[in-house]
């Protein structure tokens, strides 16, 4: 299973369309509402900006994997002739895009697919380095900031300490010189014996394991998504508005101890979380159908 | 485990701070940045827009459980004073959170922190709605298209078929009458002996089991997070730059055959995955750290 995922995950980023995502051009297309091939492009009768629109097709487009990954996107012109908008309408697709980090502009040479993808298989337990390493990537990484903070008494209990400030660890993670993710930890007490060189060049999971000789035996892990917000979206270059994918995690001792817990901030446009469940399959009872209309405009 | 998990999901839901996300006012919460005490709430020097940083703080509050779901934000006023900025930016504030789905608005009431949390455990196999359903939620649906769909060899191959359309089919799922997430399905053809009514009251995964016999012993997920986009977003009721999550799902037959493919694309506000993984810990070898500036500005 484990193996099969890795075999996967190492094959997208030498092909170009990922299995799971079928190809753009078919009606079953599932990463966006798909567009009959009979349908026009855009729909000059939708309260939908046009740009908004192109930005649209663009990016199902990229994620299907129609676009290889760093191939260059056509150039305005093109796009404003396959559209059949002005070059101002197809500048404010690609910024949209470019905001969004799904693509990066290059001076002078014109603007390209972002990075590859990472496919980070949750079943294993093991760090973000270390998930990243297995995709055969090797990340740089800049410590921002390692210092004490004070902690409440709950935190103090969690981590099965009675005193002592706990430590805050932040780092930024790099591929390829860009920022993939931002990484904020709380870590123990006992986190006081360690030097900037040694959290410098070990990831979370080495300090503690290797360094402190606080060994891991259980991760509790939540994924969600949120809005970049200002400070998270500087350091990762993103708009303040822009999605990040978020996992925070909790890491344990044999012993029940809390041994750290960090949040993730990751640039969503090239990460993804895998995991492969095995049944049975329970199947529940019958859902519930309205019928009633729902149509909900966009939140400004 | 699996129990655990539940259990701690439920109890999320009735008290206020949880237990993963610290408490928004210490040194350590984890949500965002963290913001010493001794610090004035908003820095007037940084290039960052005031109503953003307001934004940021409301944000990491609601994240960190400082205010409790359903809960009422400070009036205007109160926000006014305490930001000590203008009301037109704590509007702004107010108006950005809404569109990224934070908060809601009552007409003459105020303003809100969103509906509960969902959070759905990745580890057994169940369905989307069973997941929901074992939070203790029942959500409605609204069945919007139930319609072949031509699909590409592929496609069809993949499915076990050699003949025949798949099907697509689009459903909404709500929670108190507000969206939570747009499912689009693709299905085999044997799909096509399936009414609009059996459609409407039963969920994927029932329609394989119960209906068509078509058992699912296993399935493959990924999660990402990406921009709504306009029509994802309008039927979300979201801005189409807001967040979203997307979990992308193929289930299997004990044949290996495909039995279906579905992308949901999920409200990120009140929805974590979450994974409980355990030991053994290999750690890989020490990284890389890079000491020149890698300081980026935010794209705007």
């Amino acid at each position: 299973m484990q193996g099969n995922s890795e075999k996967r995950g190492a094959s997208r980023r030498r092909s170009t369309p990922p299995p799971m995502q079928g190809n753009g051009n078919t009606a079953v297309a599932e990463n966006e509402l798909p567009l009959a091939a009979s349908e026009p492009l855009l729909n000059r009768e939708s309260p939908t900006a046009l740009y908004m629109q192109i930005a649209d097709l663009l990016r199902a487009d990229i994620d299907s994997g129609g676009f290889a990954t760093d191939s260059k996107l056509p150039a305005e012109n093109e796009l404003t002739h396959r559209f059949g908008v002005s070059r101002v309408t197809v500048r404010q697709a690609l910024a949209q895009l470019l905001a969004e980090g799904y693509v990066v502009s290059k001076q002078g040479k014109g603007t390209f697919v972002s990075r590859q993808k990472f496919l980070h298989d949750l079943k294993p337990m093991r760090g973000f380095y270390d998930a990243l390493i297995a995709q055969g990537v090797e990340p740089k990484t800049k410590l921002l900031e390692f210092s004490p903070a004070s902690a409440s008494e709950s935190v103090r209990q969690a981590f099965g300490a009675t005193d002592g400030d706990c430590f805050q660890l932040k780092r930024l993670y790099l591929v390829d010189e860009e920022p993939i993710a931002l990484v904020v930890s709380t870590l123990p007490p006992e986190a006081s014996g360690l030097t900037w060189e040694q959290v410098s060049h070990n990831p979370i999971y080495g300090l503690l394991e290797n360094v402190l000789k606080l060994p891991v035996t259980k991760a509790e892990v939540r994924i969600r998504a949120r809005s970049a917000g200002a400070s998270v979206g500087q350091l990762l270059g993103l708009s303040a508005k822009a999605a990040v994918l978020v996992m925070e995690r909790e890491s344990f001792g044999n012993d029940g101890a809390l041994r750290e817990r960090t949040s993730f901030f990751i640039r969503p446009e090239n990460y993804e979380f895998s995991l492969s469940v095995q049944g049975p399959l329970p199947v529940g009872s019958s859902i519930k159908n309205v019928n009633g209309s729902i149509a909900r405009t966009a939140t400004k």
